[in-house]
């Protein structure tokens, strides 16, 4: 597959490296897209090698390939690299030349592990790359790879696992540094680039991988390159994420399960208090009662408008989810609008045994896990401890240990025990202001290439693996997505569209070359 | 050991039978505790030979061998017997001589089979009945059986499997009715027996062999000698028991588990609508709000007084279950009183995982198993009807089917399933006025051998094996203890109180020649 391209290009990329930091910042440069296409032609063979690593984070063998490999495409092009330890499969740190004083730095989040594959349910080998157009009947059919080097049809793609989650922007962020080479053109800020290694994998040690590399990453904003740009392929913006804590709340009832017949009437039921606590905790209308829930959020006007525009055709979650209205919308005015909100949520409930299993007895003990989503406005910590003191309200006594001792039990007639989940099911939220100078920073790369002002996604409901790096490195993150919505990431025949190949070349260009805020 | 017993007993057994039914029924008689003792002695050899048959339900060979046993047992004393078919494990019918008219009929309900053993646990062989005596330091050292022949300690004890449940009060009444001939008194009361031979498996055909043999078991009221005596050992009677029921409860939410993070304020969850429905069904006081829950419940001033007085002293019940406060006594003034009303469980929730293994989803669906027991004044269905009603009054369509279909999911707001689990899960209450002329007789005949006035046990939480017998035979039934507390049933070490074997034949003979109401 490889062999299809022919070594003519390779030449350019050994030419004495000039290092573009040291040329004076200027005007942001936009690549031209004929330019942006010999960038993509002159990367393929690049991005077809890269691709043809298996990178499952599964083998910590195959990381290390995949990082050994990510050293040397830096290093080519005026980047020291540094691997950053984590257990055998170690991250890619990156960092362009030398800082320039009076540039903003900004740290570049992206990871070349990728999703598992399950190689039968591929039409071709995940870890061989290929290149495919679409027929009349809306198949894909194989082209030779050389097709490249003639001419790049946006709407080709490239099949491999990773493609587009998350090595194509690695190498469009390659390609992008070839650009402005080739240009002459400075980056108007100091690039540095942490490249994860186990993110498909929730990125378990990253926190701790930051924690070891904290002076190593200090920069002044963080960009996200991951992610599907919203199903129009216009260009979107992410700038926050919802933070996450679990809570797992234990009602006590009796040291034993009494007999139901014996004692209904007689022994209470934790599973019946536990049901009376939860219900407690939102009114008819879907608002979470706990007092400061909702504290100091709010939303702008302008905000709203926003979100209004992008949000999803009323009845689309209906129809896709099988209900006929939609929850806790009593603030909001559309589902982008409601996940501003922090959400509480139980995740799941457990006493004793229902149906067939049910045993005619009086439940020991009910369990509920609950997720409550937050909000920038609330720390994780504050918001556990307003539940807390919500409990605590209702008068149950919280106990420390397994189970309450036989004074406790003696003591108080409502136990309950509140556990805080750790880490990584405790991440905080973070959102940058849209009209703070990352954002405005952010929307002018990412609008430059086409002038298609951004979609603007205020805060998005869920984390993501690295969100809980904010809590390590305090640093506020925007999440810039470059690969097509329907690349079929975390499933097979995954893929890229080279247009989006074309256009990440160019809004990684764009960005890189705006003037540092 | 039954080599202790000699011979010499044994000829009595076989003298000419002389029908007692064919005598006129005369005033209640009583057998002197000095002809207890030797109606004791008497049948000693028997009782043995009975505890050396295995008869765990689990082995229906054992069942048989019990089944046959007893009908010769029946037989030689002037009974008529029958096995009823139980798909191989027999239950033993036996019918006094021939019908008096003009004398009530009372079915006497006991059962032969036995709690399963685990020898390990026992000190000798579960079925091979030792004698002990009690040590001057607590502890028991086995006698030889032959001393039964000279005297005969109401402390001592006979130790086997069903040797107090239920083998002991079988043994009792057959000798009770060898005092009865003895002393040439005629019973009462026409006598039919039913011997169960399932009871510890929860007796899952009785209804329908009770259903098959309507005709054969029709009778005027029906006795249970089984349990345990008060703890005093003083005698007691149970006039009822409450019913049960079981339903099954389903709260619908999305057709698949959302995202929490990307969804949580936007699909509603099940979990969260289940416990706001089960939190609504009691008030703050525990009483239940479902309309109509304690209808006709009224409990006089005698039997609140009654109850009362057995009611254990305050703290017990907390102490043995580790609870600081009893719950549900809104309505009632101790835990007796409490159970004579409906009540209404939560025996189990489940809605997705708890703990480590909770997934950042809203759940698909919750449900929850209830347990409601009921008492005679609300029938089974008719109490199902009063959730049902509940249910669908708080805006819930209850859907027939498994899962609701898209058309359901398109037009209701709230979906939920709702099921009364089938026999053996239902069952109804039964309940006997203590001032009806059925009590009236037990309790004369109870009282009769100490002249210590029976307590008085207005009706029990919990359900019998065969109490759903009432929903087929439609009769009364009263229960009466015989055995020992202590007597460690259900588990290893059983034993029977010879001072309560003694009692047992004499309480049953009284009863027996109770004139008939």
């Amino acid at each position: 597959m490889l062999s299809a391209f022919c070594g003519a290009l390779r030449p350019r990329l050994v030419l004495p490296l000039l290092l573009l930091a040291a040329l004076p910042a200027r005007a942001q440069y936009v690549i031209p897209a004929d330019e942006a296409v010999k960038l993509a032609r002159q990367s393929m063979p690049e991005y077809f090698e890269f691709l043809s690593l298996p990178s499952d984070a599964v083998n910590p063998e195959d990381i290390q390939r995949n990082a050994a490999w990510l050293e040397k495409a830096f290093q080519k092009r005026g980047f020291s690299t540094k691997q950053l330890a984590n257990e055998g499969r170690p991250l890619v740190y990156a960092e362009y030349g030398k800082p320039v004083k009076g540039r903003k730095t900004i740290l570049f989040y992206m990871h070349f592990d990728a999703q598992p594959v399950t190689p039968a349910e591929w039409k071709t080998d995940p870890w061989k790359p290929v290149l495919k157009a679409r027929n009349a009947d809306g198949s894909w059919a194989e082209l030779d790879a050389g097709r490249l080097q003639e001419a790049i049809d946006p709407e080709w793609r490239v099949y491999a696992r990773a493609s587009a989650d998350d090595k194509g922007p690695i190498m469009m962020f390659l390609a992008a540094m070839d650009g402005l080479r080739a240009a002459g053109k400075a980056p108007a800020v100091n690039i540095k680039l942490i490249l994860d290694s186990q993110e498909e994998k929730g990125s378990p040690r990253l926190h701790i991988v930051m924690q070891e590399n904290q002076a190593l990453l200090a920069s002044d904003g963080l960009i996200v390159y991951d992610g599907a740009m919203p199903s129009s392929n216009q260009p979107g913006v992410n700038f926050g994420n919802r933070g996450s804590i679990q809570l797992d709340l234990t009602v006590f009832g009796a040291s034993s399960a009494p007999h139901s017949g014996t004692y209904g009437n007689v022994i209470p039921n934790p599973a019946l208090r536990l049901a009376t606590l939860l219900a407690g905790m939102k009114d008819a209308d879907g608002r979470v009662t706990i007092p400061g829930f909702y504290e100091g959020v709010e939303i702008s006007a302008q905000d709203r408008e926003g979100m209004a525009a992008i949000a999803p055709p009323a009845g689309t979650l209906e129809k896709r989810f099988g209900v006929a209205k939609l929850d806790g919308l009593a603030a909001a005015a559309n589902p982008v609008e409601a996940v501003q909100y922090p959400s509480l949520d139980i995740l799941g409930l457990e006493a004793a045994r229902v149906g067939p299993r049910a045993a005619n007895a009086i439940p020991s003990q009910a369990m509920a896990s609950l997720n409550i989503r937050t909000v920038p406005e609330i720390a994780p910590k504050a918001m556990f401890e307003k539940v807390r003191t919500y409990v605590e309200g209702h008068g149950f006594h919280l106990i420390e240990g397994e189970a309450p001792s036989a004074e406790e039990r003696a003591r108080y007639g409502l136990l309950a025990r509140l556990g805080l989940v750790a880490y990584p099911s405790t991440s905080s939220a973070a959102r940058v202001a849209m009209d703070s100078p990352l954002a405005r920073w952010v929307l002018s790369g990412v609008k430059a290439p086409r002038q298609i002002e951004p979609e603007k996604v205020r805060m998005g409901g869920s984390t993501l693996p690295m969100s809980g790096a904010v809590d390590v490195l305090k640093m506020s993150y925007v999440v810039v997505p470059l690969v097509n919505a329907d690349n079929n990431q975390h499933s097979f025949d995954e893929n890229l569209r080279l247009g989006n190949y074309l256009e990440g070349i160019r809004t990684i260009g764009a960005m890189l070359t705006t003037r540092s805020f």
